[in-house]
């Protein structure tokens, strides 16, 4: 096992990695920008060197700074956390090539599933499914032959397009040409570039991911699927698992489909499967998540199977100690992202605790909340034998939880928890976005 | 189910009971002494009356006060926790009297158990083990006899001893007779009464209670055993679950006469049946507590099993929705009790996170450490896969905690951590008294 590991991140996830590490007997590294002085994180590792200023570029994103805090303290590892430089390739590659070991896949494999046209063409090649779409269309001909494979509604999409533009939603054969000739003309005049492909239209979809762990001797094991629909600006903001609309069958081969990506990816270490589900039941990959999700501990609830561990051994080639049947996956886990909506100084802070609650954080009493990074203060996490208690269980935390000299969040998760959209587990991920538009 | 509970006690098991109220959609009113005004527990509640005094006897174990909040504020039921009221048979009664449920057995089963010669006689009764002995004897030749069924070593017992006085420790045949006078002698000449009898000499005996669950139906479930065994002047320390020395077979004979012991007392609600388990295996019925145990939380951990919320739906007439095959005890799970060793402002808090980390307190940033209650500050659970990945978690979790302004024994708890007896597991009830009269 790796001796001593930098970890190559802020907040709260260089504290569950932190945590994760002294638990294993395994030496830590701390790096800091100037504001993330007084950290929690930095309090905790065993050794702590500041590599830059306090923009990200400066410091967290400081590849440079980083490899060498690794190099001047023998740092075997170096744990990305997530965001940052979690799904770099040139990064891991710089990793690999100075003797650290990144933990995480291998640096080609982040390259090539990072390109959504590569890791798309990939599960087409081994059966995931994709969302239904085609290449570049000659005519409108082509278009209408491809559209009775695919179906309506559909969407006539140009492959200059972007900001609504170039884009058109048919729901049925007949409004098929004029839409065609209208995207293509708005990309032309817009971007100057006509040309237009096909693709489903996907409603009412929720945005369902899988957890995967895949050891570098070739054994795979998938952690269930984690809800993550409900989103405002393309942002999580809660995460459930099980998914309230899963059933037995879908996630069955949902799971197969995610076990399938991986070994098609030659995977390793943790990693997320991202998959649009749609309410008749069939679902498509959107990509891979090559690091660990900000949303792990809800699998990690049900499942009893602690991924950021799991991340440091494999890498370090130990082999997976369970098999697929092993894993059990168990009662309900609900997570909310508390997020700052301003920054400040944290005067009082309590945090609700008791069996099955807790906040993921690295804010402690007197924490100063910077105005540098992402605006996340940590993620309250409950896990209950029934949904239905794991809601309750997260409101009365909601409501216990006080943070004082910073403006959150809180209030907005208590309306949602609270609210029949939520309870009832119907939603998908506009919904949000609806809600605000029109409050 | 009730709207309305009041909870008779302070500091973290009102939070614990208040918490599950919350989760249950029920009301809460707290009760307080003057010093505890700005205590969590009275923050957290929906209603708070102030009851007296800062001494228990004016606040906390003033049963006219409390039974006039709960009719004041039409509480339907009361909870009294742990310790003050909680094993008070007359007060039980109260309640009973004033159309108020205690969240408890009843009356007359509290009163039953909780005397020491009762409780013995009824277990003899059904076949659940006690501590082998006899009744006072006549003469040494009957002590000879009885001592040939009991085995050696044993005790010779003054009934009227105390103190050391009137008792020896008898490891062959040949010296019973010799102890037989001088322990009776002794005793006369101290208190006035020379009657002897024999016990057991149980040594190397852990202490292992078994948790019950009976409903008002009928139904009765055992939710396995804590280890205990780790006391210091007869206070218990530390405890986990499974005892480190519990064999399956062991296990289900022990469950086995916990349950028999709750159906003989006709007993409901949660209840723990002590035991001292002795190195050969045999085992021995100690007594029955029949309230909520401060170490219950290890218990939940690992059987998923909610046991306040359980006592209150079962106080409701609630049937248990569980048989004793759907019990599965999964893990392993520490807590350490954190005393204060002073009194004062709490200047600096810092609680251990992360998953399966909790620490139940009722303390809050600026909190006083008032001198007029039981010095437990709260206990810290860890709950994991592994005995020895629970004890790494309790150890990092020891390490990252910081009380500032209160002494506390959180460095003792981590030297007991740390220690050979405790990893390997071999220890027994004087094992810690032992440590600390060598130190």
């Amino acid at each position: 096992m790796f001796s001593k590991i930098l970890v190559a991140n802020r907040g709260e996830v260089a504290v569950r990695i932190i945590r994760a590490c002294k638990e294993m007997g395994i030496e830590t590294v701390a790096v800091y920008s100037e504001a993330d002085r007084n950290s929690l994180p930095v309090a905790l590792a065993d050794e702590r060197i500041c590599i830059g200023g306090n923009a990200a570029a400066e410091s967290y994103l400081n590849q440079k700074n980083i490899i060498s805090a690794a190099l001047a303290t023998n740092a075997e590892a170096i744990h990305p956390g997530y965001g940052f430089l979690s799904e770099n390739a040139g990064f891991a590659k710089l990793c690999e090539e100075n003797g650290i070991v990144f933990i995480g896949p291998k640096s080609e494999v982040i390259s090539a599933m990072g390109d959504k046209d590569t890791s798309r063409q990939l599960m087409q090649q081994v059966g995931v499914p994709v969302v239904p779409g085609t290449e570049v269309l000659k005519d409108v001909e082509e278009a209408k032959k491809y559209a009775k494979e695919i179906g309506y509604p559909l969407l006539v999409k140009a492959t200059a397009g972007g900001g609504g533009k170039g884009i058109r939603v048919v729901a049925r054969e007949e409004d098929l040409e004029d839409a065609f000739h209208t995207a293509s003309r708005e990309a032309e005049s817009a971007f100057g570039n006509g040309e237009v492909f096909l693709e489903k239209y996907l409603t009412h979809v929720r945005h369902v991911e899988m957890q995967i762990l895949a050891d570098q001797q070739g054994n795979i094991l998938c952690l269930g699927e984690r809800d993550c629909s409900l989103q405002l600006n393309k942002q999580k903001v809660l995460e459930e698992t099980p998914s309230p609309v899963m059933t037995e069958d879908i996630r069955r081969k949902m799971m197969d489909a995610a076990v399938l990506a991986a070994k098609a990816a030659n995977y390793t270490n943790a990693g997320t499967v991202e998959f649009l589900l749609a309410p008749d039941g069939q679902f498509y990959f959107i990509e891979m998540n090559t690091r660990l999700q900000v949303e792990h501990p809800i699998t990690e609830e049900i499942s009893g199977v602690d991924i950021v561990k799991w991340q440091i051994r494999i890498a370090c080639q130990v082999p997976l100690n369970m098999k697929q049947e092993d894993i059990r996956l168990q009662g309900h886990a609900i997570e909310c992202r508390i997020n700052a909506r301003s920054t400040g100084r944290v005067d009082f802070l309590h945090i609700p605790g008791g069996g099955r609650v807790h906040f993921d954080t690295a804010l402690m009493q007197d924490t100063v909340v910077v105005p540098f990074y992402d605006s996340m203060l940590g993620k309250l996490i409950v896990h209950a034998n029934t949904r239905e208690e794991a809601i309750r269980r997260m409101e009365a935390s909601l409501c216990e939880m006080v943070i004082v000299g910073v403006e959150t969040n809180i209030e907005e998760q208590l309306q949602l928890i609270r609210s029949k959209i939520f309870q009832k587990g119907n939603y998908d991920t506009l919904i949000l976005d609806k809600i605000l538009k029109k409050g």
